[in-house]
């Protein structure tokens, strides 16, 4: 009997040893896999942008020197406490382009001032007010200002650009006019403060714009014209994809990766928020490269509202290649053919001309001989189309396309 | 000379002033202008949504309530400077919703407390390396995580929703890091400044859920809904619009408010960004009216979704309306006119229904009669359209929408 349960014994610990044995593999497994996703994935990341990997060094480089800098003795007991306004600042300012990391340093800097003046008024203002008297009308201030500092967000002009320096304002104010020191003190300690958020905000500054700066101007600028080509590709793919697919009565089995032109346009759908974003930011910029302190940048605007109208109807356009599978009218299709793909095809290329001469800044005469020959095939579209109208209603669409570019 | 000289030096001041009294009056007039301009800015902004001058009013009072707590003698020498962290957390933390600000709060606690252990941890090994070693380490611990923390917030889902812990956990973890001071004494610190920040965070929590909560879960359920609405107002009104104009041979001139149902579908083109972040704010949302703990906000993004791919075929159509004036075609169109307009009416009537059962969250079985409706006129179209295909094509578009909804 002993021997019997010491054997079942051993055979149930061996049992649970070696069900633990499997599932500690499988765990060291399962996490072996996420592991070597996650690091996929990351080199993906960085991969796709490497200005991001440059930006995470320089963001350590900037923490790092402010850091050292409110570490040092010396110059900490200069500033006191003060000193960590520095390291904040850096975390809460430095951001990927120059234009948003000036946008936020500017900010920060005319609203910490701004606030720390009225503040040191208020708290003027209260102390004649009596010991009694003095929170109610501090709360009062604060209360106000507050309520107002909330409402001024819900601004769009003031939201789209001046949100970081109203919720600034709003935190200095209260600080400031809350901290019950004496005015001589009070002064002390702004100084101390707005000369550290100037140290942080310069290193911020300094390093986004001399070490591989990041212009969010140029990055509008490359974003519109790349844009354009999305739709331009799509629209010189466009006939070939269309008729193929009708002559044939199915769709060919083509690679994903030879249809990507087809799809790519889909991000210019919605690239409105990413577009206005980049156009403030840029506005913040300093003259840089071939882009002047006052480059139109709201005209870069206007150009994307029309691409993302073009590319609404390029989203009409697709939905035929995808929905349109062989419907007879055989006969017609091979008439209006020809002229149909070439002025799609034209149309395309004249985006494309558009498009790199926006990236060159050229006057864009390059587009004229595609577009002359789009409107020569629309008008041979036409002409075919005389009698009988049918599905080219649909095509005709290209044309507002080419003229809208 | 003398006279003649007084007289015109008298002229000249006489001129002078009524030039300064004029100009003085424009300014006045001017300003005046603005600032009246300005109210009725304002107060349009807040009829536009009351929610944002209580939103206001609740930021007010949650600043003023942590001001005084902190203005007050006794809690304050308890807390020591710290106190200032609740003023900065109510400032930062406070957003319109109730999702926005538990995510802002929760990310900040979390942030604090796991940097907070992790800077002892990083001050203490360094304490370890001597006197000259330890600014070397502490400087390449603060690059190192500074620089990942930057990277990681170029991850999509990161950067959704946890942007702001990130943010928080590099700037605490530096403070610490780098304050040079014991650990007792940095205990002391974490401690008085976690709850402070318990504080701030606390009450925020509480004013935003208890006074007028504004619920980003319930933000996304309308907007889906109204936006379904809107597509479903345009359809409706779409063919007689149509037929209207090629009819007549020109627009007729409808002021401008009756025809806003067929502009109203614009604002659907660019929801996405807003969607996405009500659908990540709700997902912080606690339980709250109709809306459980684990409410599928995932699918609202799905049927957004859905509703926009709808929206860019209206703006395909509406182009129709703007462009299509009066070309030939009467008697063909006086034949599929009616079925057109019918499917297209009742598709609307669809959409609006499946809108409301959205709202009420029933089961859209009252929408069934009107697809059933409008799928009798598209076989009436289908048969009208026999022979002669033509600028149907368009229209056949409506029936996807239907569908897809």
């Amino acid at each position: 009997m002993q021997t019997e349960e010491i054997g079942s014994e051993m055979q149930l610990s061996t049992g649970i040893f070696s069900c633990l044995c499997g599932w500690f593999k499988a765990l060291i497994g399962k996490y072996k896999d996420k592991v070597l996703e996650l690091a996929k994935y990351t080199k993906k990341i960085g991969k796709d942008d490497p200005r991001r990997v440059i930006h995470s060094l320089k963001v350590g480089l900037a923490l790092t020197f402010v850091s050292l800098f409110y570490y040092t003795r010396p110059l900490y007991d200069g500033f006191g406490i003060s000193a960590m306004w520095a390291v904040l600042t850096v975390v809460v300012v430095f951001e990927f382009s120059v234009g948003a990391t000036l946008s936020k340093s500017l900010n920060r800097g005319f609203a910490t001032f701004l606030a720390g003046a009225l503040g040191v008024g208020a708290q003027h203002v209260a102390s004649f007010s009596g010991e009694k008297g003095e929170p109610f009308l501090l709360g009062t201030f604060v209360f106000l200002l507050a309520a107002a500092s909330a409402f001024s967000r819900f601004f769009p002009r003031i939201k789209a650009r001046y949100d970081y320096g109203v919720l600034i304002f709003i935190l200095t104010f209260s600080l400031v006019s809350v901290s019950g020191y004496h005015v001589e003190k009070i002064l002390k300690l702004a100084n101390q403060r707005l000369s550290t958020i100037l140290i942080g905000g310069a290193t911020c500054i300094v390093i986004s714009i001399f070490i591989c700066p990041v212009w969010a101007g140029e990055d509008l600028h490359n974003l519109v014209a790349h844009n354009l080509e999305k739709l331009g590709s799509f629209l010189e793919g466009f006939g070939d994809e269309y008729f193929r697919i009708s002559e044939s009565g199915e769709i060919q089995v083509v690679s994903k990766e030879d249809k990507s032109f087809l799809q790519a346009y889909k991000s210019v759908l919605n690239s409105k928020t990413t577009e206005e974003s980049l156009a403030n930011f840029a506005s913040w910029e300093p003259r840089h490269g071939r882009f002047g302190f006052r480059h139109p940048w709201k005209h870069y605007l206007t150009i994307a509202t029309l691409i993302r109208q073009s590319a609404y109807r390029v989203e009409a356009l697709n939905n035929y290649i995808n929905t349109n599978q062989s419907q007879a009218q055989s006969e017609f299709r091979r008439k209006i053919q020809d002229p149909c793909t070439k002025m799609s095809s034209e149309s395309g290329k004249a985006l494309k001309a558009l498009a790199s001469a926006i990236k060159e800044m050229n006057q864009p005469s390059l587009a004229s001989p595609f577009l002359a020959n789009s409107k020569t095939a629309m008008n041979d579209l036409r002409t075919a189309l005389q009698g009988a109208l049918s599905d080219a209603t649909d095509l005709l669409e290209i044309i507002p396309d080419a003229t809208v570019a």
